[in-house]
């Protein structure tokens, strides 16, 4: 233990989760000594706020991290997978936000809520921060399945706009913006696609529309989105054979992912117990009263830190499943979020 | 068999789904002698077109009923509730669109690719539309059915906002407008409450944002749309031991339903094989090559009359299960054309 504050560097400062994130390194308690803010080279020079100070953006370079004690990465994966490894040889701990490392056996994926003590296990100086969309329910499904043991999930997403990054900001409320103009829209096959303009980063229209797709094609029709929401369960779980089927649907909303889950167990469930229990899970809210029209929604949560879930009920025809809403801010919880609470387990290595 | 060509009431001609169903009736082959519109005394004396021709709107009373031989009723549940009977009474045979009496064993709920065969079991000449909601699967899960045996079915819809009539219609349009004015919104809780104005029939936002509610809250939590999924789809198809578990989430769509469906089956499927059985399916459209960004979106088929069926996938860790993205258009399949083509299948017992 050094008992210093340990230096953090923020590669991707000024992308959608990097601005997310140097909002949350003001917000919380600081555990950091110096905060450097890396981009790429265009982005070099301009200066962005972290705990009410000015910091100058430096260019992405491996001497940019001589000193770094953690860099979190919030990159593309080809980024993440050239220069996560260049700040671990520098002696830095690399908290990556990235796809590239999620799978790999020699790099821990974490959630602290959840697998808090794999933060130890890293051989390749790398830890993992889950996708977004694995994100906006694992804390909750760890806390239902150490209680009731986890064998079987079905989920369907409702995803936002700016998993696709600013971009997918940009593009929806252009869209919007569009569709908003024309009260006719809708009801007409192709209507709203004529109306849109640019799709953006996404297949098809999003405005007033939804779209069964996110990510890249795999084998057998799965899209790499719904392959990471079951391999990386899995392997936050621990529960290398756990049946997932995911679908993966992107919807008109800004920030925020919703999912339904359908969570089967291997021990009978009761949904009050369940409500208790969640309610009581650090990192979990629950607000699930239908009769007074309670339950999460994205507009309602977004900009929070929760997993909120709603809508708990025992299926009716299964004794042993539960169905539930879920909602989670995919900038905050699921990504800029969780990488900030791995990087402060790490933190606690030098402070002691 | 009188062999002549029937007369039929429309009640609830002015309505949304009444609206789309003069458009239907002027589309399909005419089996129709009199075509009667009816709706509430306030719309009497409209003149609508239906076939071409205008038709003066007359207001509902039990003598419009008078040589009627088939009415169909696109109304409130305690409106059919009322007159259903009625009309049922002066020797038409009802076909109800409402909740009133779906579940009532004196009824069928009939979908004519499905199971045309129950039409003629009507004690009550009352014959039941299903819900919109599970009208836009149960075609495809029908004829999967027949070919695996289903056992088991998880499904998460992604409704429009017509289903909940004209107002739901108007209050999208409306909180869209609200929305497209202000590109900060969506990323701060309660931004998108504040812009949206009246949330007229929805529980919260629209715009924007999903809403896990549909419906009445019945026992444990369940709203009554998620219910009618489950019990319908058991009575449609014959199965009442078939469990099912649906989570309803309203979404920022105009019109067609969109849904995730897991079904499970008692022999092991493959994803090919079903694929080509749901495409030689009547009724059924696939739209199945991610490779080329080919899937059904609502925004692409609203206006049409299948039900469109894509992202079709064995699930990974199960080989008796599909995983399905299915649209179908809530207000066509979903409603006027089911109810119009239960009613065609009544009118070819006059015609012979």
């Amino acid at each position: 233990m050094s008992n210093r504050l340990p230096t953090l560097a923020v590669v991707g400062a000024t992308g959608a989760v990097g601005t997310v994130m140097l909002g949350i390194l003001s917000e919380r308690e600081n555990v950091w000594g110096e905060i450097r803010l890396i981009a790429s080279a265009r982005s070099a020079g301009r200066k962005l706020t972290v705990r009410g100070e000015e910091v100058e953006v430096q260019a992405l370079a491996p001497e940019v991290f001589d000193g770094v004690d953690v860099a979190m990465f919030d990159v593309p994966d080809e980024v993440s997978k050239e220069w996560a490894p260049i700040a671990a040889a520098r002696g830095a701990v690399a908290v990556d936000n990235s796809g590239a490392f999620r799978m790999d056996d020699d790099v821990p994926l974490v959630v602290p809520e959840v697998n808090a003590d794999q933060v130890r296990n890293r051989p390749r100086g790398i830890i993992s921060n889950p996708n977004c969309t694995t994100l906006s329910m694992i804390v909750a499904l760890g806390a239902l399945h150490r209680a009731y043991g986890l064998t079987n999930l079905v989920v369907s997403s409702y995803q936002a706009a700016s998993g696709a990054g600013q971009e997918g900001i940009d593009t929806l409320h252009d869209q919007i913006a569009k569709v908003a103009a024309d009260r006719t829209l809708g009801s007409t096959a192709g209507d709203v696609r004529a109306a849109v303009g640019e799709l953006g980063p996404f297949p098809a229209p999003l405005a007033m529309n939804v779209v069964p797709w996110a990510g890249s094609l795999k084998d057998d029709g799965w899209s790499s989105e719904e392959l990471k929401v079951r391999n990386e369960s899995r392997k936050i779980l621990g529960l290398p054979d756990l049946k997932v089927s995911a679908t993966c649907v992107r919807v008109p909303v800004i920030t925020t992912h919703s999912l339904t889950v359908h969570a089967t167990f291997a021990s009978e469930v009761d949904a009050e117990a369940a409500r208790e229990l969640l309610a009581a899970s650090p990192g979990v809210e629950v607000q699930d009263d239908p009769a007074n029209g309670e339950y999460p929604t994205p507009a309602d949560v977004v900009g929070t830190d929760p997993t909120w879930v709603g809508r708990i009920r025992r299926s009716i025809d299964d004794p042993n499943s539960l169905d539930l809403f879920l909602c989670g801010d995919n900038l905050r919880k699921g990504a800029a979020l969780n990488t900030a609470q791995i990087a402060e387990v790490v933190a606690r290595e030098f402070t002691g």
